[in-house]
């Protein structure tokens, strides 16, 4: 069907397409581009790295790559945590950072169309002069929309606004023979057959490539407060959150940071909260909770009734955080992963389970790591189940039995895999083996549907 | 492959596999399962209608129809309005009403898991009680939440809440041949493969029966007011809902209502609005607004609030009905269709717009209905551009014209056909018609990759 030309065939027709300047290969390879921030995936130098300016391009450079049956690897910023955006030496990689621009903000529809390339702080930027907000905030801001599509990326403020694929209305895509197609639009209803939008979302470039979003936007609620509650036990904290929940406050962000990630963060920044020692020693476990609001008097009334409420659920104390330190620990919080990585971490996971089944499932984890011998770190968005670890294990074949073992205990207890950084190539083995394989099986198909040849981003996923 | 085989072994193999009691043919069959509410549709007398009462009964029905190539329909309430669950005369009709029950419902996790036969209202009794609520509220609440999934169903709180892909988390599923899967669970991030739950939500029964459903719930927010604002044109209208959204004040309904429609509503239930003649005389729309609130006192405030703005947004009048009239123009809302029914409307649409097109699109109906002599009366959630038709045109002939024109105009302003009744076999045609045949052609292979014989709903869709 499609038959591998020589190498200098396709350089020359992806030159053609996008330009000579636009497409880097062997050395002029930048290497910035050969890998992502996965901790257990090598640098991978692909045939030839493309930057398309439009979506015509794309097209042209899909329809070369279908011709000659070479694989196709996108990328927005390179933030991915599992190697979804790491080439292949016989591939192409797509970079998406010639097409970043804000295409139009209509705030009547209230909603932004974008380009793939485009990062999340540059559209917050764009958007909060404007009262709105793309209410989605995973931890890393420098990483591109069209990745967070991609992985379905979600992050703290889950809980109260859902994640990506909550807030995207509709794609424009490039099919693997170069066909372009949009899905969606400025609606949030639809009921007109299959919906194609939310089948790519997480689909981390499998399935096509991403050449315009068009997300939802929200106002942008000024007045927001953030309130830290040291817990003896995780326990406290999780028992602690369906009941903030049902109170209807509607929180922003309620998260769960352990003891050893707690210290790591005071200690790595200097962040000063205010807790007397005694209560300090004593805490396991701490809840951040940030309330957000309209009206600041409201705001206020939240807070209190918050305080009142988390003592009387067990909290052993509660700090409303001056803005500086809120500011700080939410941040330090978004940055885990980094400080994860400083202090050494071999591996991060980002299992998800039903929020209620945290200690249980965390039981697990710690047993894991006392018959490994491995050292395992915690927090995570305690609203949504979303717990992240970095797992501390040198030696690889220990590590990825610990690995296997947290994936099995988070099944287990009704969960699964990844919350939101994906399988890409370095959690696949784990899925392979864990998932129903019909279930395997079936994604298998519609992948087939979508790219017959399986050129798009092959090893990600399957 | 599969082969037809007689009549007779089929309906053994049925009766083997739920009960004898539960496989009716031929005279046996209640003529209330020959149809669902779509007003164009005709009633068809199935080879048989199976009552299963687990998933098992369900999977071992779907092998006998797989082995012998006999095409399903899945049946919940048979309230639709596209003729999806409308059965073949040489198929089965699996009816779910003995699969109904409340399965559990987690206080901690905030998910129920009920079978696809519960009805809305069935449901919102049991969670009423414990201060939750399942916020999708289709206008019809003898639907069962296995149709709603099917249509993905949108209703009156989709402003505010999102429809049922924003609130499904997990599904189980009966593929074609009889394989039984589970997708997603209790949580609502994931990265982990293809979100196979949301790629059934809204395929109408094409791609697998649906045996379990979880899904999320909220806190269910004790205080609500509801405001009515009249306007002279449709324009003033709809220029105010954005503006709405943007003060935060987070409305759990948006409505227009048209003229016509009002009219209706007040004459058939002698609602009493007291709005002065004067002000009726001169309206051309009303707005209508609900708040909800966890306290009477910031929904107090929030009505006052939102009073001063659509004064200064051109309402005429700002009117906070009393309970008993709020409740009753939003239940005279909800049962719009039936009043176009009972007024003689010969056909029904649900088309969806980027909000801020309304009026662009609805001077587009009003001259297709003027063109072609046809009398088109409208409600609609305008929060969401979800555009309800009642189509007054007795020649079907020209009636097919009408909505052919009424789906162009649609698409054209960035609309789809349908926003939540779904497409089945009665909009299917102009589905084909005026979508992009690339996009059919990959749903056709999505279809595929889950029923590669064709026998789930053919007909539908596609």
């Amino acid at each position: 069907m499609t038959e591998r030309t020589d190498t200098t065939e396709v350089l020359e027709a992806l030159r053609g397409a996008v330009g000579e300047a636009f497409v880097a290969s062997g050395d002029d390879i930048n290497p910035d581009l050969t890998h992502d921030e996965c901790l257990t995936s090598d640098a991978v130098v692909p045939l030839a790295v493309v930057r398309p300016a439009s979506t015509a391009e794309v097209a042209d450079v899909m329809r070369i790559a279908s011709r000659h049956g070479v694989p196709v690897t996108a990328r927005g910023s390179g933030t991915g945590l599992s190697g979804a955006a790491i080439p292949r030496t016989d591939g192409i990689l797509v970079a998406f950072d010639r097409m970043s621009a804000v295409l139009e903000i209509d705030t009547d529809n209230h909603t932004a169309t974008i380009q793939p390339g485009l990062t999340l702080d540059v559209f917050d930027e764009a958007l909060a002069p404007l009262g709105l907000v793309y209410p989605v905030f995973p931890g890393e801001y420098s990483a591109s929309l069209g990745g967070n599509v991609n992985t379905n990326a979600g992050g703290m403020r889950a809980v109260k606004y859902g994640v990506t694929r909550h807030h995207v209305l509709g794609l424009e895509l490039v099919l693997a023979d170069g066909t372009v197609m949009r899905t969606g639009g400025k609606y949030v209803k639809s009921s007109t057959g299959y919906d194609l939008t939310q089948l790519v979302i997480g689909s981390e470039g499998t399935l096509a490539l991403v050449t315009e979003v068009t997300v939802k936007l929200q106002p942008r609620l000024p007045h927001a407060a953030t309130v830290l509650a040291p817990f003896a036990t995780l326990d406290g904290v999780t028992a602690a959150v369906p009941r903030v929940v049902d109170s209807g406050i509607g929180p922003r962000v309620l998260e769960y940071i352990d003891l050893l990630t707690m210290s790591a963060m005071t200690a790595s920044s200097g962040l000063e909260l205010g807790i007397p020692d005694d209560i300090r020693n004593q805490a396991l476990a701490y809840l951040v909770v940030v309330l957000e609001s309209a009206h600041p008097d409201r705001l206020d009334a939240d807070v209190e009734a918050l305080g009142t409420q988390l003592a009387e659920l067990g909290a052993m104390d509660v700090y409303v955080l001056p803005e500086a330190a809120a500011g700080q620990i939410i941040e330090l919080r978004e940055r885990a992963f980094w400080l994860a990585k400083a202090n050494g971490a071999n591996d991060v996971v980002d299992t998800v389970v039903p929020r209620a089944t945290i200690p249980r499932f965390m039981a697990k984890v710690s047993a894991i790591a006392e018959e490994t011998g491995s050292w395992i770190a915690g927090c995570g968005h305690a609203g949504d189940g979303n717990v992240h670890l970095g797992i501390f294990q040198a030696d690889p074949a220990t590590r990825s039995q610990v690995l296997r073992a947290i994936f099995e205990a988070a099944v287990d207890v009704g969960g699964t895999i990844s919350g939101e950084h994906g399988l890409g190539h370095a959690k696949r083995p784990y899925f392979l083996d864990l998932e129903d394989p019909a279930k395997v099986e079936l994604m298998r198909r519609v992948k087939a549907a979508f790219d017959p040849d399986g050129i798009l981003n092959p090893g990600v996923i399957f």
